[in-house]
């Protein structure tokens, strides 16, 4: 089934906000087999909304509008479908009650602006929007239906998740069941990969399809199976994911969907281990990626920003005649930063980097982009590796960061 | 003048890749009075693209595509484009030498692949890649100018700056003379600081105008001004930009357009300060940001992510008497932590932050988004603060680590 989305707003034309529920939608969507067509991104105006929305249900039986939806003036795209569909605005007491539970929920009285979000047209379906004041409309035409969802895109995510598609799923129903699998690959670039499995990709049976992701330095890849028969595909699915596992072997470093930072955190719970990062140029990045999931805190002790020599000498130990020596971007010294931020945060396994994120400070013999780490596990030798990253300083730093976290992931499972 | 703009891609419907060109395209042209009217996002194929192309045409004098530029047999936008204009490819001598220079500073050789994309249309303006493979293509018809350049941001960014809008500016060029003026506010919601300055945008002549445009927990005001006299309105706006410094105080922390990372990191390095920070509800944040900008380590020292009670007291010396009696999420225990880092970094300022990013670990005392941070200047009194910051984990991470970065900026400047 194909989507046609709307975003609609001026700030999206601006470049003040950019659109990303398009993305979070595709990116849901994607296993059921179901696709975005095309995106609009259009300002808040009679015509181009309009206009936009007759495109859409011309090459699409599903259209997806998000934003325009809030109560002041300049959001007008309530009240352009409710014409357009040839309805009214009348006031809707459980839209009401919704918006006075939202607004005590977060300590505020209920405003005469706001309260106007509670006119829902007539001639739609109302779903309630469980986490915001916008309420979500669903209006059907010549078997095509349009959703219009608010712009922020935390509502429209959950909403999405929770209402909207399930409801898109049994309003177009399919003959098909669905199911699928997602590996976590690294070590491998995407064209690696296809390469050293396209035996197995080319004798799939035709009811199993293989998608390659690419992701924060990993490639997910996802087996999607579609077939009338739901007991044998969940079956088949399962045993063909099961039989790539097997030929990618260590490679695979988890067997679902997420990222290097969750797959980290779940595995240090598991075995109970506490984690620690000496950074010196990704700068506090790895301690971010892994404080940005909730729960982090379960087995995340700390980590230490070296970024000037005296810090990493003072903080982690590291001996300062190794640096005058070999240099800070060197493998001694990074397997060194490991190992002071083991014991100094009293962690069982600890990652470090020291490396050129640039534009300057690269030379012939350690242009920008290297980048040394070290890996220190309790009662372990160290380790210690040096790499080179491609790209502006933001993706050597993003680059380096997903790598130490994958490094930490393989020292640990 | 107003532009038409379309994104082509199946990475972009599937929510792999984000489109950002257009959203950068929009803000550097916004203070030239050029707009972007509206955004097709588009697969790779024959008929839609050609659906988008005349669409935006028909709506716009400038039409800009980004993507499907690439080597291989998925990117099909030059072939279509070549064909809608009635042309056909032929070698450019001068487009392969320029790939083969960038292929050379790469240490990569020339293969055959790549060196398709010397094949260029014979009835456009080829305008050359000077940070990429792949040449930018300008076509003209009926008055029209259309455009089609790379997909890479980093490509597309830069030469729309170096080429791509200075030829157009010459293209379409205005009787009108530009001049714009960027502050930076903070300590403003954005309607409190627009009732503030009412009066004044109220009374501005009718060349000039004020942009609002919030920013990493600031607000840009841009002024921009419009006139046939060039002189006058570069004066007109600097006056009137100094006359709102004036009304807003120190809550103006830059007259210019800056991300705070780099207003603190340009400030440090004047007055040769050295930055670190101790973040525990951050969990590096800060470090990230201010790391992320070339030249960060003339004025950062470093970090101490304290996640861990333990390492507040090992590494920051934290007493921990204060943690057991007032709890972590306390401001003596923040401004111990901005102290600690202070010493144990070697810095001239540190700031600290300590709070609950949720979604656990809130009570009716401190909930969720309660974040208490520290600011210690060398040779004063360390100061507290308690925010209450809105939102999920990250928006309040976000959120506490641009407070945060201002709290040391409105401290040393």
């Amino acid at each position: 089934m194909k989507i046609s989305f709307i975003a609609i707003g001026t700030e999206l034309l601006i470049g003040q906000v950019t659109d990303t529920n398009s993305g979070a939608i595709a990116r849901h969507i994607a296993p059921y087999g179901w696709e975005i067509n095309d995106i609009q991104v259009i300002d808040d105006n009679e015509p181009d909304i309009i206009r936009a929305v007759e495109r859409a249900l011309a090459t699409s039986d599903v259209v997806v509008t998000t934003g325009g939806l809030g109560p002041t003036s300049d959001d007008i795209t309530k009240h352009v479908l409710t014409r357009f569909f040839g309805g009214r605005l009348v006031e809707s007491p459980e839209v009401l009650e919704n918006i006075r539970r939202i607004f005590n929920k977060r300590g505020f009285d209920l405003n005469r602006l706001t309260s106007l979000q509670a006119m829902v047209p007539d001639n739609c379906t109302v779903i309630q929007n469980r986490v915001g004041t916008a309420p979500i409309m669903w209006w059907e035409r010549d078997g095509k239906v349009l959703v219009s969802m608010p712009g922020v895109p935390f509502e429209t995510e959950t909403m999405w998740k929770e209402e909207v598609f399930p409801r898109l799923l049994r309003r177009f129903p399919s003959d098909m069941a669905i199911a699928h699998a997602t590996l976590l690959v690294t070590d491998y670039t995407e064209s690696a990969l296809a390469e050293y499995i396209a035996d197995f990709e080319r004798d799939l049976p035709e009811y199993l399809h293989l998608a390659y992701l690419p992701k924060q330095g990993t490639i997910r890849l996802r087996l999607d199976g579609k077939h009338p028969d739901a007991d044998f595909i969940t079956l088949e699915v399962k045993r063909y994911a099961a039989m790539l596992a097997q030929l990618l072997g260590p490679a695979v470093i988890a067997e679902r969907d997420a990222s290097p930072a969750e797959i980290l955190i779940d595995l240090a719970r598991e075995k109970g281990l506490k984690i620690a990062s000496a950074e010196s140029c990704t700068g506090g990045n790895i301690a971010h990626a892994i404080t940005a999931v909730p729960g982090a805190s379960d087995v995340f002790n700390g980590a230490v920003v070296s970024y000037s020599n005296q810090v990493k000498i003072s903080l982690l130990h590291v001996d300062p005649a190794t640096i005058d020596s070999l240099g800070a971007v060197s493998e001694p010294v990074a397997a060194m930063m490991a190992a002071g931020a083991l014991e100094a945060c009293g962690a069982d396994v600890a990652v470090s980097t020291s490396g050129i994120a640039g534009p300057g400070g690269g030379s012939a013999e350690k242009p920008v982009g290297t980048v040394c780490m070290g890996v220190a596990v309790k009662g372990r030798a160290t380790e210690s590796y040096t790499f080179r990253f491609a790209g502006d300083r933001n993706r050597i730093i993003d680059s380096a960061t997903r790598r130490a976290i994958i490094l930490a992931i393989k020292a640990i499972r």
